[in-house]
């Protein structure tokens, strides 16, 4: 590809005196910076409603108003110890050997509306809680007393207000005592429960939520050709609600000015800010921009940060209506970076309420140079790129927010301390695991209760993620077998060949690897593949090396070509990036035969598992991390019977298993 | 006080041998140590039920079930740039300078279910997003193309597989995506969605809240005599909700075997664990223990750890009870020591799921050597005591969490490290605010944005706090006057006196003081108060200082005695502890005369002000804070013109307002 972009395209001209005539399409007008996109965000006016919720419901929800106190707390003096209402001065005399001894008048239980009035050397039993009667200024704890027919024998004295909290010393009548804006916590409900309020002001922050797109369909519907589900509608609803606003779902619009126009309408009447997703490309139509322009006034058109060139903020009826990229990872970065501030900061939040988190670079990164928010990973304060390029989801579900990489970035080394803005609450995973897929990962993380972050990348991968140091553990079974050697080993060679001396790695388990073929097939073995669709497994994957070396061995003894063997085979260099790709293509009839583990054919009733080898499936470990909880857990689970137990059909655990088998 | 408490009490029978027999009263049983408790907590068996939640009402929850996918991601092979779909081997010899023509078979959008069949030399316009069509392996971006009459020149060479995401290559199908227990933030709803899943599995945990006492009524009801609004309903059922779990309000019961009975019965039929709140103390009944111990069986009753001596744990037909304290700060400080983490666990967390913070030691701290749970704010990641005492509910609005201090512990030292355990989700205060009462402050908090923790110590208060490390700031107004000096000087003398080294004093502003009565009171100054009854302010306070001083003065005017005029004055040493317990003395008829700021007259159309004197308001500033960046804004905000202007009446700013006026 030519290195410095032509940008042309769609309706060219021919100019007869110049030959071609090259016209721009329609680009991006200027982009605006960061910095202008802030600014323009915060001059957004989206203002809150006050409703009135029951205090019960009032959970999580920004107060609108002040909250000034209409009683006192405690209302009335009350008795902060069992024990016995008395005159402080009558027992200045009382000891334990020579007690006082009051009369007493009787007994106030906590909550009683009964009324006494003591006297000098009177008494009355009083429950925690309870209002002191009149007269009294002191309560005796119950354990420095007895008490013997309507008499109470005080063994020592007490001051004046002891054991008594006076009305209103808690919280006094006309105090505020929970400003306007304060987010309301367990402990400000029980403020208010406390001080008698049941019905409480809050803010409402209505956001329009609106996806557009011909090619999106709702979760729950039938996804027919072309089409993929809308994610972005549900992560924003999330999201806004995570801000403490109130979304309202608009559902998915086509890529139509007039639809558009009338749904933007119903939600401007609606809203206070109104969120949509998708259609601002200039590739795809940019019906937001034309809408935005024709309707209202646009503020920006692309802000100068990858992912943010698609960004569209403007005004229709004094309603802000910011647009946001169609991919749900960009979507959620430019709402987490933007949106969500502007929503926290209207609620009465103080300013800078980014949820962020400070960690270090657990791996050197590359960048474009291009100012760029990433999708970042973090495992225990290390932080990992995350992103899986163009629009995957598990961009998302591999991240836990995104940093923020400065214009003319071209590398930050590992160890570099950067703040990442999370994705709102997120619980982040124990372990960082890449490598080759394997059923038995599920079952460890099942049994030891951490919560993995499993990225399959096949065996190779998972060598270079934990050289990278971009994984904590890595799921290996690469065989390798020098001339003449019997038996084939696994992934020590890699290791030795990488020099990969930073991690350690412990034997795993056996897999019984195979054939999958149809239950009527007439392939018995290898031998049986010539002439036949083969559906293999992708490059990378240690099955697939596993394949090649038993073909090998065949050919060896067979002395026949191996090339020749191979070439014969239909599909020998397809690569199906898992294994249920490969029963697909079986049960299909594309391919006659596939390759992978007995589990996989266990699961499926139409095919028939032909083994053809055991192999290893083990984990490289990271030095640096291997003494630390998580990883001690995950090996304490690997060892345990428990987990032998509980290893699906073709999986097997041997003598050495949760053994480190060779160190790096 | 004996110090060996003796512990005895009701029911004493007289022996007639040995005079008297002193019969314990009915104690607690064995507490149990908190090592004990936990593991008791953690043998209950709370178990979720399953239900189905609509995608977008799912966030928060947990998952139920393991999530397989059923559909590959994405679902067919799409285009990740705006270009021309192509067989890869026809643009090997494009160049810029000789582009390869190829014919133009027509245009994919996002979402088409348009079938095209691509062939040698053939291409269709493609969109981000839309499916590959058949024949085609790559796409050209169209950056690097042009078009012209149903022919697209393509200037570069682009590779099998370029510009592709295949189907699969994102989720595979098949593959688990999301785990049980997993709790749905937005990245996991992101994932859900674009799954296709609509209605989702998730763990309901109904959780049942019961309060008990004959002195609670629910907020928003009438506050009779001897009652107090319940708070652990709302405080427990917010914080249940926060674990992920789904309370269930049974609102007040009172102190009744048999009521409790009936409620808890239904609440054991319907929730998965049932907490109650008060009745477990040995002083009030005891309720919930007699009923636990008759109707099912108790695993222990009192945790050896403040404040867990009222706790009680049990099981009525298989359904776990917890008995909390009946104060709301020592009810909440056990949810989240003991109650929130099963709920946690139960719901699939990991293990250890406590919300805790790192911080340090603010101040200087005894403790009584008993183990013990402290609640304690916590300001810039410096810890410090909220412990107001008895049931007070300011305890747990100036705490954000709660440190436990280990026994046999009688000092930590201000600088020691400590773990917060958090009361939930806390919006944590910048500035933490001691001293006496202005409304100048809610001014300076509302304009600076800053969240104030404010607790009114009254001026004397305000200089203890921050000797002793525990405000950052605090409000004085405590007037000195050496004889024969003409003018008072305001708070430079205390800070010489107690040798504040580690503070600043910056102007604040003035304030007029007076005397507060009625509107057709006969008081017109200072010399008419001898004969009627006076309601003073609590010591400490500044104002009272302020009219000690003034009463000094007119004695000297007056050549009288200061005692016998002030003996003169009914209820001269009485001690309100704020402006509007006064106000409310004065309106009552109780008093005849209060003191206090303009402010508070003008607030109330009954109440007449007679100025007597202005004094300074200042801020005492340790200097260890002095440069954070909230004490500047507060600062600024203090000099600031719209400040001055929004002062309310009595209250004016002077010249060197925000000004440090004193180096301690």
């Amino acid at each position: 590809m030519p290195g410095n972009a032509i940008k042309l395209k769609n309706n060219l001209k021919t100019d007869k005196t110049q030959g071609l005539m090259l016209m721009k399409r329609k680009e991006f007008r200027e982009l605006v910076s960061v910095e202008e996109a802030r600014k323009i965000i915060n001059s957004l006016k989206v203002t809150p409603e006050k409703e009135y919720l029951a205090l019960e419901n009032a959970y999580g929800k920004t107060l609108a108003e002040d909250i000034i106190t209409e009683i006192n707390v405690p209302p009335f003096p009350r008795a902060v110890m069992d024990g016995y209402a008395v005159r402080a001065e009558d027992t200045y005399a009382g000891s334990e050997k020579v007690p006082v001894k009051l009369k007493l008048l009787g007994n106030i239980p906590a909550g009683s509306d009964e009324k006494f009035r003591i006297s000098a050397g009177e008494a009355v039993e009083i429950a925690t809680g309870a209002p002191i009667p009149e007269g009294a200024d002191a309560v005796v704890m119950v354990e420095y007393t007895y008490e013997e027919n309507e008499t109470v024998s005080v063994l020592g004295a007490v001051t004046a207000g002891e054991n008594i909290m006076k009305a209103g010393s808690d919280i006094r009548k006309g105090e505020r005592v929970l400003r306007r804006g304060r987010k309301l916590g367990t402990r400000e409900i029980g403020v208010l429960a406390s001080t008698g309020k049941k019905e409480v002001p809050v803010l409402r922050l209505p956001i329009g939520i609106i996806s557009t797109g011909d090619e999106l369909v709702s979760p729950g519907e039938n996804l027919t050709q072309g089409k993929v589900y809308d994610a972005n509608s549900y992560t924003l609803y999330a999201g806004v609600k995570e801000c403490g606003a109130s979304p309202l779902l608009y559902g998915i619009v086509k890529d139509d000015e007039n639809l558009m126009e009338k749904v933007l309408e119903t939600a401007i009447s609606e809203c206070a800010l109104i969120l949509t997703s998708g259609s601002t490309s200039s590739g795809s139509g940019d019906v937001m921009y034309r809408l935005i322009d024709r309707a209202g006034e646009t503020l920006a058109h692309g802000v100068n940060i990858k992912p943010g060139k698609p960004v569209v903020i403007g005004v229709i009826k004094s309603v802000p209506i910011i647009g946001l990229p169609g991919n749900p990872t960009s979507a959620l970065m430019i709402f987490n970076e933007f949106v969500a501030p502007l929503l926290r900061k209207s609620l009465g939040a103080g300013a800078g309420t980014r949820k962020t988190e400070k960690g270090i670079m657990g791996t050197d990164l590359r960048s474009e140079g291009r100012q760029q928010l990433l999708p970042v990973g973090m495992v225990r304060g290390r932080v990992y790129p995350a992103d899986r390029g163009s629009g995957a989801i598990t961009s998302l579900s591999g991240a836990d927010g995104f940093i923020e990489i400065p214009p003319k970035t071209e590398f930050i080394e590992s160890g570099t301390p950067v703040e990442v803005t999370l994705f709102g609450e997120v619980e982040k995973p124990d372990l960082q695991i890449s490598g080759g897929f394997c059923p038995g990962l599920d079952v460890l993380e099942d049994l030891s209760g951490l919560r993995f972050r499993t990225l399959y990348t096949g065996s190779s991968g998972g060598f270079s993620a934990i050289a990278a140091k971009t994984a904590d553990i890595a799921g290996v079974n690469l065989p390798s077998k020098s001339k003449g050697q019997a038996e084939a080993l696994y992934n020590i060679p890699i290791m030795k060949n990488m020099e990969l001396s930073e991690a350690v790695l412990v034997r795993g388990y056996r897999r019984e690897v195979g054939l999958l073929v149809r239950l009527d097939s007439t392939i018995k073995g290898l031998e049986d593949l010539p002439g036949k669709h083969l559906i293999n497994r992708n490059r990378g994957s240690g099955i697939r090396a596993l394949l090649d070396l038993k073909i090998e061995e065949l050919a060896g003894e067979k002395e026949i070509n191996k090339k020749e063997f191979t070439d014969s085979i239909h599909g020998y260099s397809s690569g199906a990036k898992s294994e249920v790709a490969v029963c697909e293509a079986v049960l299909s009839g594309k391919a006659d035969a596939g390759v992978g583990l007995r589990n996989c054919a266990e699961k499926n009733n139409d095919i028939k598992f032909i083994k053809i080898a055991e192999e290893e499936y083990d984990f490289l470990i990271r030095k640096e991390v291997l003494d630390t909880p998580e990883v001690q857990k995950f090996l304490q689970t690997l060892g345990s019977k428990e987990f032998a137990s509980k290893l699906p059909a073709g999986l097997q655990v041997c003598e050495r298993t949760g053994e480190i088998i060779y160190n790096g």
